[in-house]
């Protein structure tokens, strides 16, 4: 009962929240005279501010202080790229189809809640079957389409608008597809992401760096997903703004020289292994997380630092953030490490952004496909004698054996590892065949001794040539404002007590407006001295808004702290202002020349409230009700 | 021949420009290594940098200017909003296809080709064959799908790459088309502009201003148009971003309170007359061309006037900068007036903001559509006795002489202006019928004396409910870059003579990187400075580069120029450094402390070069050549 309870206050939260929101036009469902599309939505004039200064922050706290190659590159991309990237193929979800209506559904969002429901709702459920279901809801994300159908079938599950009967399972991609040209020739799709932009850009990027690892590139731009069924309103959307950056290291050197500027950082972490033993999210200092091998290597331990200062400087409650490592299943094959950063919402833990050591996987996928080689180069300084493994497959051998896929075991032999080349090495000595994953097929197949030969052998080397590892932190800008919006939102008692106002409490750097300049009552004098005000304020870049109209000044606060704008100035003199503080309702008063240097001071970030409260008098407000 | 010889130098200065861009990475080839797709490109790093730049200046030239209220919508559209506005029939451009390869062209590009080839090429042409393939290129835009085919057909006009048959022209809609959700059964386009996401939006941003007229509203955003064959390299792209203003005023006050503010600036413009009468553009005073009428309304002269003012402001040269008024048969039948901002560029006049009164048609057009009354409400402060038109159709008279029509002819009786209107009522008293054009059917129609009722009525009205005018500035932001590219390439010669080096005279404003910091010689000390300079600029968010390469000062400056990086900071001393200006390469001696300061004041345009050159010593360089 009281997790009902929970959930039902979190809804109306939630619903007061978005109440706002929609009201105050940060959100609008888009084309909605025409009855909106499910999954997209607009930002309107205080979400859009929003959102560029979000953005804005981003480009200065990422791009400026790392200097990283920004890149622009456009949301229509052909088929190659995404068959390369593997999203053809991959990226897809379950879907099944009520078999009458034609209507469509995630398999696994019904099987999921068809198990919390039962979990919920069914008082006479044996402990046995509420572990059943709780396993369901844990292992959904592994389930194949197989097993998925199964379970539909055995629950029963059917059409939760209809009842009627659903589809097996089957695989939905979720790219917007289109096509290029006029032809009908050539097919493309909108991006799914802005990632692979940057990665068939590297050896560009690379030479314009000096040829020289480490550099960073960053990507600001829209991403396109086709969901099935969008829910959990504007967390889950068809179009977004994603932020990403593809930093590029030597996978031997993992080291960050301004690691130490984050070491001391102490923030919530939740490690796999905390994940597994069922334990809870633990504040650990990340200097230490690194150093104890928890997070893999100094520079993904560098981003997470970056990307907590971030968020946090953003209005992000340091309390409701974690960093999140995922658990073996979670992650790709290829991936070294992966962590990501869930900020705690109404709709629970959300993964805003992504921080993840995918290794050389992108960059060596795009050199196969294209047949040019994404690789750097570092040249020593004089020739070194190395041992090299060489690998040579036995072609003969290999095809008589497998046939059609003796290609596919040729080049599973080939990428091996030098780890795991010796240990075949030694096996093939010891037994003479041995066991061999190939991925490629799904399947292991015995590899015998006649099969490959595999020898260190000494070479000079000029130079070595080799594929950089590639650190990604990846951020869903719409997610991440989503849950500012949460965090920032309060509600207080207005001055006669008959009702809550609501407030934002935006710092000043994210807040859609920076300041309103209202005449105290109606007067020409002091409508002419808000005008010049607000003349001032543009000149200095702030964005401000001017009220003129009668309504009382505590109506006249109620509206503006309501749209987060920190800042107010009162005009109640020709010569001196009130400036209100949003969240204290503390004012001062400023001289009419310095009222615009003194809100750029304290918008810019330069001082804090604090320091301009003790710089000015502070003003008792004599004068009709502040709320 | 002196036509070609310039058209020759044109190619050659062009070649330079998108040489020294490519090889700098200001723009890429998009997906280039998998040889790339037609009309797609990235802004590499420097391009990106200068996008942004645009991009922040236009919102602080428009948006914060004006308070505009900004909004972001979603690129992906469903059908029925590009239908209402006419996207869905009406976006395409004719098409003619290689009948034995299948490849598509542009019908008008191949008969423009034709006719240019035998200007120019064609020494035997008969005085009055010139003249005809004048005209015919003159009118190109007008000619319907049967003449252009004819044409093609009497030229006898084949396949460029292969010489063999063409098929007929026939119209190929420009939007990208793809499906929206799982079903297939809502299909949906990429925007072909970014104007829609408002006008349907008119009715809550017009709440949100407090409904009141006049407002703007303003999206930065991409667009997406599937040219047939895209030419003009990166002028004409399939993806692009746009950035519209949509001004709504009251259609009977057109005047501007800010009108003062532009009226008196002079410049390049270029009216309907003088282009009907074979002259060239002409300057005139901006506030003289709205009292003389040239430009319809004050309104629409303060947006050219503030977009003459954007464009200089970036560095477009004024004198290669014209405004020119749509031709009647340019101008939709809606439009009250509309001008170009053209500037001059290697591939001639190019169409980069377009300023155009568009009346009440697109919030008409979608009112219909969705059922939503898009209008504006004007309060009387008390009831006035007003003259209303009144037009009755006669539905049954309608009905049996224009049958399946009947519904088109009753709607455009009902849509005619007071004016039309009392023609008619006068022209039926007079002949008892008339001769009236049915847009929407394409041809007149003859309306007698008992198919409608015209009268004037009077009636008390407590409020005027009308349909605002639009005025629509829409800027082509990829167009006004390229044509900033080339308005501020030039090349000097180096020190020793033997080769062009290459400058970009960006303003600090656009420039993608605002200075660099070189230590003068390889030396730990002045490598340490030029780290402590750096870290300065970037607390102060001043975008620089960092070049400790041991490579001679002057290499060092020129790739620098030829990025636009308009200050140099070298570090010669550990106490103070110079910083040297791109064009006059004229250098001043600042000491440590000051050098963020000094770098932002003049980036952040509160001090031009002039005034600092003013306060610091200029410093005479000793040291191995600078160029």
């Amino acid at each position: 009962v009281s997790s009902n309870s929970d959930g039902s206050s979190k809804e109306a939260f939630r619903q007061a929240v978005v109440n706002t929101l929609e009201r105050r036009l940060f959100y609008i469902p888009s084309f909605k005279i025409y009855r909106g599309v499910a999954g997209l939505y607009d930002y309107g004039p205080p979400g859009c501010a929003v959102k560029s200064n979000v953005l804005a922050f981003w480009r200065q706290h990422f791009v400026l202080e790392e200097n990283m190659l920004e890149v622009d590159c456009p949301c229509v991309t052909p088929e190659i790229v995404l068959k390369a990237s593997g999203h053809v193929d991959k990226f897809t979800d379950l879907m099944v189809k009520d078999e009458k209506t034609g209507t469509c559904y995630r398999a696994d969002h019904l099987l999921k809640d068809y198990c919390k429901g039962k979990l919920e709702k069914d008082l006479t459920l044996s402990p046995e079957k509420a572990a059943e279901f709780k396993h369901v809801v844990s292992v959904l994300d592994d389930l194949s389409s197989e097993e998925l159908g199964a379970k539909l079938k055995e629950y029963d599950i059917r059409s939760p608008d209809t009842g009627n009967q659903l589809s097996d399972p089957y695989p939905f991609n979720l790219m917007f597809q289109t096509s290029i040209g006029p032809s009908g020739l050539l097919p493309g799709y909108m991006r799914p992401e802005t990632a692979q932009g940057i990665f068939v850009n590297f050896k560009d990027l690379y030479y314009y760096n000096g040829n020289k690892l480490p550099f960073a590139a960053a990507q600001i731009g829209q991403a396109f997903r086709n969901e099935i069924s969008p829910r959990q309103g504007l967390l889950r959307v068809r179009e977004f703004t994603l932020a990403e950056i593809e930093h590029f290291v030597d996978p031997e050197d993992k080291s960050h020289p301004k690691f130490v500027d984050v070491a001391k950082l102490e923030f919530l972490m939740f490690p796999r292994e905390e994940q597994l033993a069922g334990k809870s999210a633990k504040t650990m200092i990340l200097g230490q997380a690194v150093s104890k091998g928890t997070i893999n290597n100094e520079t993904l331990g560098y981003f997470i630092g970056r990307v907590y200062l971030f968020l946090t400087l953003l209005g992000i409650d340091k309390d409701r953030l974690r960093f999140r490592q995922h658990l073996p299943n979670e992650m790709a094959h290829y991936a070294a490490d992966c962590w990501d950063a869930e900020i705690e919402c109404s709709y629970g833990w959300i993964e805003c952004v992504g921080i993840a050591d995918r290794s050389a996987y992108d960059l060596r996928a795009h050199s196969e496909k294209s047949g040019v080689p994404l690789v750097a180069h570092e040249k020593f300084s004089e020739p070194r004698e190395v041992e090299k493994l060489v690998i040579t497959p036995s072609k003969k051998e290999l095809g008589l054996a497998f046939k059609g896929n003796q290609r596919m075991v040729v080049e599973a032999l080939e990428a091996m590892s030098e780890k795991e080349a010796l240990e075949m090495k030694k096996a093939l000595e010891d037994k003479g065949e041995v066991d061999f994953q190939v991925c490629t097929l799904g399947k292991s197949v015995v590899i015998k001794k006649n099969m490959v030969s595999i020898s260190m052998e000494r070479k000079k080397e000029h130079q070595r040539v080799f594929t950089p590892s590639v650190i990604e932190p990846s951020f869903g800008i719409g997610r991440i404002i989503y849950c500012l919006f949460e965090h920032s939102f309060y509600t207080r008692p207005s001055k006669s007590e008959d009702e809550q106002l609501n407030v934002f409490r935006f710092p000043p750097l994210v807040a859609p407006i920076k300041c309103t300049v209202f005449p105290l009552i109606k007067s020409q004098q002091f409508d002419e001295v808000a005008k010049l005000i607000a003349k001032s304020l543009t000149a200095a870049g702030i964005s401000h808004i001017i009220d003129v109209t009668g309504t009382s000044i505590g109506k006249r606060y109620a509206r503006t702290d309501e749209l987060g704008v920190p800042f107010a100035i009162t005009v109640d003199s020709t010569t001196s202002v009130t400036i209100r503080e949003r969240d204290s309702k503390e004012q001062i008063r400023v001289s009419i020349d310095e009222v615009a240097s003194a809100v750029k001071e304290v918008t810019d970030g330069q001082s804090t409230w604090a320091d301009v409260l003790w710089r000015y008098p502070t003003h008792v407000t004599t004068h009709a009700a502040d709320e």
